[in-house]
């Protein structure tokens, strides 16, 4: 039996076999996430970024919490950063989410950040939309950083929620004018230390100074204590205010129309690639270019105007 | 006159005028760095990464003193993360490098994250490339993070620093530990402050735990306090020993032959999507396959099946 049919029939093994497979890039994998599409587009999607340290596993874990006791499924796909030259992820097999572990209706997935061939954005897509079809209500994407790649990630998220903790002082200013635009909602966690109050001030202050038009969504500043689960119903309940507008006012019409966009250039572009770089590969003009780029006898634009005229010249026998 | 022939000639704003089409993805540009390509080279690439607030605009400023000191030419490439929604550059026109502004022998550029179509690694290496075949000695980049983007432009340069602050705390961590790999040489900079010591004690006996063949480089970490100048002249030698080491051991062969292979393959990318991309904008048929995408009427990677068995069928007429 596929394991899309096994995913759609309740199998946990089959749907953790296939979110590996996608994380090592297997081909296989778009056959079963083919079956899986239409079964998907159920599940609530939220993000949650920040920087590290800010405690956004805790706040995951106790965000998971209050959704299972109201009563929803929640998926959890954590990005873990990746060792740039062993490819290996840096948190390697933390333990997470042990409250957690007997409890059916949490489903917890680690990714890798591989970067390179096959973005980290799409496959947190392709893993959120087996948890999709899998039946979790909402799932939860964890990313670390504030770089492009989770800009792309927590895109593919209803619901944005930027982690920041006090004290980190003004020289975070660039980033914080980086991170005001993809927040849906921001938390200021940590909320115990002495200036988590002046954080939250300027965090609300630098997001009133945003231009918004009539019945644009307004971000909130929630402050949380995670360690603790202060201030966690609260920030659920701004989640769910969240979807409301979005599903209310129409903004979920153009939101799902770049994003399925965003998914569909991302696939083209790796396939694309991966079909023009094999053959030249597989016979050894890929390692003659390389030699003459070094030895300076070409230069890339010339190369790659040769291999895409090859192309045309081709289909045009 | 091309721009290219400009530039050789020693026309400052004709390589100004080019970057800025680099910067903006004008397909111009090309046959323009495919002119300038023979003629670079020669220029010794330096990265310069680090968290937000570490100073490494202060220190890029040093190094750049401390080389004109030495009688060369430098080039500076700044890049700015990018507001991912506006698409403007978020640090903004800033004034950097003022008390070099008069001064020939060095040029500054700026370039803003794009994200998404036309990678910022490669747009930095185009411009690092002008400035080669400027007659610039030295080129420093600068980026601001540790993130997937941040790795592929730094692995452009020959030697790359690391910038750390202190007092960050044990929350670094994790990218601590991501950053151990992609640093030739590790800069703990305002080591006026109380815990300097600590964190260039602790970075080393990280570093001490990366197991080195013989004959492998040893990253050192050094402390600078670039506000007032102090440290520079040792990390400048440094880069220079590192640059030995490079060009000495022959390591320098298997960089040029994983940087060249790297910036054809971006190129190749981006340019097969380009191809692919312009007619389906064109004729209409990519918002038809986004409102099928958001209807759930198909999943993207059949689309992608699609227009991929379209142009293998012309090419088989």
């Amino acid at each position: 039996m596929p394991l899309a049919e096994k995913i759609l029939a309740g199998d946990i093994r089959a749907a953790a076999r296939l979110m590996r497979d996608i994380d090592d890039g297997f081909e296989s994998a778009h056959d079963e996430l083919k079956s899986l599409y239409p079964h998907a587009g159920k599940a609530y999607l939220i993000g949650i970024t920040g920087p590290p340290g800010a405690g956004k596993s805790t706040l995951v874990d106790q965000i998971t919490a209050e959704y299972r006791k109201r009563g929803k499924r929640v998926g959890i796909v954590a990005i873990d950063p990746t060792s740039p030259f062993t490819g290996g992820a840096i948190l390697g097999d933390r333990i997470r989410m042990n409250r957690h572990a007997d409890d059916e209706g949490v489903f917890i997935r680690s990714l890798a950040t591989r970067g390179y061939l096959g973005g980290i954005s799409r496959s947190t897509g392709d893993v959120a939309l087996v948890m999709d079809a899998m039946g979790m209500d909402v799932v939860i994407i964890e990313t670390v950083g504030v770089g492009q790649d989770e800009v792309d990630i927590v895109r593919m998220a209803h619901t944005t929620a930027v982690v920041m903790v006090p004290g980190l002082g003004d020289d975070i200013q660039a980033i914080k004018a980086g991170i005001l635009e993809i927040g849906d909602v921001f938390v200021v966690n940590k909320a115990d230390r002495p200036d988590a109050d002046r954080t939250a001030r300027e965090l609300g202050a630098m997001l009133d100074m945003n231009v918004r038009k009539d019945g644009d969504w307004q971000p909130k500043v929630l402050k949380t204590e995670a360690s603790r689960g202060t201030g966690i119903d609260l920030l659920v309940d701004e989640f769910e205010s969240h979807r409301s507008y979005l599903f209310g006012s129409g903004a979920i019409d153009r939101f799902m129309a770049e994003k399925c966009a965003r998914i569909f250039m991302e696939i083209l572009k790796e396939r694309l690639f991966a079909e023009v770089m094999m053959p030249l590969r597989a016979d050894g003009r890929f390692d003659c270019f390389v030699d003459d780029l070094v030895g300076r006898r070409t230069d890339p634009y010339t190369l790659v105007d040769t291999v895409l005229a090859e192309r045309a010249a081709i289909r045009e026998e």
